[in-house]
């Protein structure tokens, strides 16, 4: 997906929410446990209820590789699902890959075009030839981490360097990969005081941003720093949204937890709008 | 696999070597392309040609996610076939894997439990609690990340903080992390002049070393630095090794590579084991 799309989609809904995809068999309604993909039905679920609401998805790899061929099967059903339902939608493989340049190689293939994802999360501590293998890709997008909302992330990416802690060297030294247009970066929401640094760095990219939610970061602080005038992040919620419910009427509480969220988005871009911010 | 079966599988092969199987279809022999699963089948000669020469095998699973479920089946049944036939052999995922928490646990169930391996390679950028949840695994191994082999090796892990460099911080900050026992490390054989500083840190850890071979690393030099009192190395070869030959005597010029290597590590150890070095 062109990033143009990307922008115009978030003006049209009023949302720059993305929805986690982080299915946990031992966390979905039971009934569901009965059909031939109940992964995949959940998901579907999920998305049918929510599409209007967010812009983004964001199957968490792991959870599906948990699950063996099982897994990776529904893995492939949900994003052929969202391809061919909802192509508006922007796809990300939340996989955190990176490694050598053949094999970064084989992981833009498996992601971008085996699987249709418009993009991929990676991880920077192999450098430049670890993913610039993943940015030769015409309008697909690489969301490399930068500073995450865990509470690992100051055990390196913290660590200060001549003034200049981790994260913002690379923030700073991703910008000259080559195709680096294609980047976005992740940001955690529980470090909203980060977000002036990180924007004085990268004001014009966009922001994949976990952490709201169940982690504990708060909307209002990510917008205040993190907005630009294309908007500029995805904010992400999984658990809070996907598990509202266990019960049969599990999507609708989840799109009740959606609306919650892009209400408040729609709210806080109607200030920037007005404000002539955005 | 327990650390000393594994030790005295090395001193019973005389070998210390990992063969990687990075399995791209466009590189193996085409008489394998008729069967039912061609990547399988091409593991499994190699495996029954060189399981007495090497003690570890590492399939590198970018390679076998680009081919999506036929991939997944490969994997599947080449550890399936290695646990069945080569208990003895160390089994790695190369996965790169580092996510937060329940993430991270996911990823540990979906290679310890589901699929059986030994050990996964991990990414330390996202700290402790990204890569405690894979070391709760007894008898399971977490090779994390330290100094690469590649050339963007440089932009990140040779960062310079307080005269130290971040990949000796992830050495140093990783052997305080809870059950870091169950840790082992990868450092990449093209930068050997760097052992003696990483066992001055890790004296006793396991270290898998990749870029012997298709990437221009030395044994001599590797091992000069890196070996200790239990060995302490892995060293992989993957290109070198299996792709010897794209004909029908493929397995055969594979063991003959792999067997060049280990008459290489039997002559090293037996100057090591005479000197009482180990």
């Amino acid at each position: 997906m062109h990033t143009e799309k990307l922008i115009s989609e978030i003006k049209r809904k009023q949302s720059f929410l993305c929805i986690g995809l982080d299915v946990d068999l031992s966390k979905i309604p039971t009934h569901l446990l009965k059909l031939a993909s109940p992964i995949f039905e959940f998901n579907k679920a999920i998305i049918d209820a929510t599409h209007h609401l967010c812009v983004a998805y964001k199957p968490n790899i792991a959870f599906y590789e948990a699950y063996g061929q099982e897994g990776w099967d529904a893995l492939k059903l949900t994003i052929d699902y969202l391809n061919s339902n909802y192509p508006e939608i922007f796809t990300i493989a939340d996989a955190k890959r990176g490694d050598i340049g053949n094999t970064s190689r084989m992981y833009a293939k498996a992601f971008f075009e085996d699987l249709g994802f418009d993009s991929i999360t990676t991880a920077p501590y192999m450098g430049k030839d670890s993913i610039e293998p993943f940015l030769e890709f015409e309008n697909k997008h690489t969301i490399l981490l930068a500073l995450t909302s865990n509470p690992g992330a100051f055990d390196f990416q913290t660590i200060k360097s001549k003034e200049k802690p981790l994260y913002q060297s690379v923030l700073q030294t991703s910008k000259s990969w080559k195709n680096s247009k294609n980047l976005m970066y992740v940001v955690g929401a529980t470090k909203a005081e980060y977000f002036k640094a990180i924007r004085a760095i990268v004001p014009n990219s966009f922001l994949l941003v976990p952490g709201v939610g169940a982690q504990g970061g708060s909307l209002e602080d990510v917008c205040a720093y993190g907005l630009n005038s294309d908007v500029g992040l995805l904010v992400n919620s999984s658990r809070g949204i996907i598990y509202a419910s266990n019960a049969t009427d599990f999507a609708e509480q989840a799109a009740q937890k959606a609306e919650n969220l892009q209400q408040q988005m729609k709210a806080i871009l109607s200030k920037k709008l007005n404000a002539n911010l955005i």
